[in-house]
């Protein structure tokens, strides 16, 4: 018998895993080149040739004793500098190797950094819509995440709700920006306002409140959008990146945490996110990735090819009839449905081998995600379907 | 402030740290070919070289695309495949892809089943001395982990005890043999006997309990040892294992979970690794290392290197008069210390440069572990200390 919070787990990635399963079944009956699969933000766009290559050269010279071996718990010393120097040149920061956590991906990262800060029954607050796996990472800890309503009009955040959801509980606010499933991007105004309001806030509760910044799409933004780099901007923030989009890497499972030395409490958190790699059963950040990202991480993907896809996509939707915000980062459309219930819109979407996501997940039911990391090919052929169906409502 | 549990982790692995960090001083001061460091697993024989090779061939000739994407959660079919088929080879067993989970390492794999089987306050039951980080991989799910006595004669399981301690929340019985830190190896009768007891206990309270075996040290036996398959002996058998011992892979982090089709719930078991490899971070295993170990798994380490180490440790010690058990297996021996405070004796051995690992943390206080899987030239160097710092205690 498994455990009762499994069974809950299991039963609400009920809907997703069904989508996976119906998917292949629709893929072996029509053909995946018939199947328009929106469903996962599986990048489409090849890691650049440097990796493969870097991969190879350093199989052929590192010794093998060290390539293989376990590395420090946060990582080779060597890849966190270049990490930090990397970091240092892009972002005019002063970061060493002493601030730069290695992880299994951002979502390893996340699940450190919350084991690390987080006691049972404290709160994770974060906007919605959000990326779905994010409350069960806050449950790992003990912890809840609480969920900031949508700005539906905007999608960006709603600073005056935040201001109001913060309580003696707020261990942790979690931002996602450039955002899984909106694509919205918080410019300067908006992350310095949040930096205000937290500094307002742990003043008035006499707490410590942790502005984690979960950026895997950082790189990905379209229109000359600036990312701005959070630690700039409040004192007491965390990013967690990973290289799954930037490089197009997601199976090498490569990513870091950023603890800067000016965080409350930085010592024990660095212990701690050492600790909570260990035990959490990552052990170290796998290694050979750990020398490949380290000589890669000026290396960008092919972000105009997103773009495009972005521009074809949201364009002939919006002539369709869809209602959607033109994203400017990421890789995905946040569409609303054309029914109450998404589910049953994407149920209807399946009809005409569309499949998407329902948002219920994310926090934000009567919207889908459609990631646009596919081939152009792909949206090419899927655009009669996508118009077929808002016929079908009309 | 970080949390409390968070707190305390980092205190119980305070002295470990204080090992390393003057492990390093030391290192840096006298040179490190003058440190004997005894102190962790991090095998010294190299990978064989198949797994570089190979690793070059899956980047040269594989499709980007899959070899960099994210892998089915459960890893990639084929690969699985290719284990139930090497298992199904070695055990007599009738395993598919079905069966196998490949994971970050044995800790990521005994991390996932911990989170699948176990509710709040359930039990953990395992045999001291074990290995330190299974009391935190209990906490993380929420549970406890308590500890059979140890038998201080053979540092073989004390059935008795285990019958004993078995209540209606034992959840899951945690074995490892060969046995980090004993080297002991279970024989057949113990198998049988540990799964008579478990299939009696499941009968008298009525519940499920599990057998996880975590096995990555199952090739390294020596004077002709035999690991029973563990599977074939009761019925609710889950074995976790990992590549970083038998391929000398420690920093790639790939092992994997075997889920026997018989299992009391198997469906829901395996719907629940699937879910946990997700939400705890891992995503998938490392694709690329997937891959290669897929090729790889029937190589093997170089056994009679460490079989030559334990024979010279062993008798040189056993002539300086120190108390310890011939291990059969992995590439540890479990010393009697030479004054009751383990930790005291381990600080009293770096005099003589050695660095050796109190075992109050592996829940045996008084007794040391000594990993020798060591250069042979770092065993021959280090025996006039053991020899010096034993007659220091006449």
């Amino acid at each position: 018998m498994i455990s009762q919070n499994m069974k809950k787990l299991i039963e609400k990635s009920a809907g997703i895993s069904a989508l996976f399963t119906e998917a292949k079944k629709m893929k072996e009956q029509y053909g995946a080149e018939n199947v328009y699969d929106f469903g996962i933000g599986n990048p489409n766009v090849k890691a650049p040739e440097s990796i493969n290559k870097t991969a190879i050269e350093i199989l052929q010279q590192e010794d093998t004793i060290i390539l293989h071996g376990y590395t420090d718990t946060a990582g080779y010393a060597e890849v966190r500098k270049k990490i930090a120097n990397h970091l240092n040149r892009r972002f005019d920061t002063n970061f060493d190797e002493e601030n730069i956590i290695m992880t299994v991906g951002a979502a390893g990262g996340l699940n450190v950094i919350f084991k690390v800060l987080l006691n049972p029954g404290e709160e994770v607050l974060t906007f919605a819509p959000f990326f779905s796996e994010y409350t069960a990472y806050a449950m790992n800890a003990g912890a809840v995440l609480r969920a900031v309503p949508p700005n539906l009009e905007t999608f960006l955040p709603d600073l005056t709700a935040l201001e109001q959801s913060i309580t003696k509980k707020t261990k942790i606010v979690l931002i996602n920006s450039p955002n899984n499933p909106t694509g919205v991007v918080y410019d300067e105004s908006i992350i310095a306002e949040i930096g205000c309001i937290l500094e307002e806030k742990q003043k008035e509760y006499g707490t410590d409140i942790y502005l984690i910044a979960d950026e895997p799409y950082r790189e990905l933004v379209y229109d000359g959008a600036e990312v701005p780099y959070v630690p700039d901007y409040y004192k007491n923030t965390i990013v967690a990146y990973s290289f799954s989009k930037s490089l197009s890497l997601p199976g090498d499972r490569i990513g870091y945490l950023v603890l800067p030395s000016q965080l409350e409490d930085y010592d024990e958190i660095k212990q701690g996110a050492e600790v909570a790699t260990r035990v959490l059963g990552f052990v170290n950040a796998p290694a050979l990735q750990q020398k490949v990202v380290a000589e890669c991480c000026d290396e960008l993907t092919d972000v105009a090819f997103y773009d495009g896809n972005r521009e074809l996509l949201y364009t002939a939707l919006q002539s369709y009839g869809y209602q959607c915000i033109k994203p400017q980062g990421a890789f995905y459309l946040f569409v609303k449905a054309l029914e109450e219930d998404d589910e049953a819109f994407c149920q209807k979407a399946k009809q005409y081998r569309l499949l998407l996501t329902p948002a219920i997940g994310f926090g934000c039911p009567g919207y889908v995600r459609i990631a646009y990391c596919v081939s152009r090919e792909t949206i090419e052929k899927s655009l009669p379907a996508f118009e077929a169906l808002a016929k079908s409502y009309q």
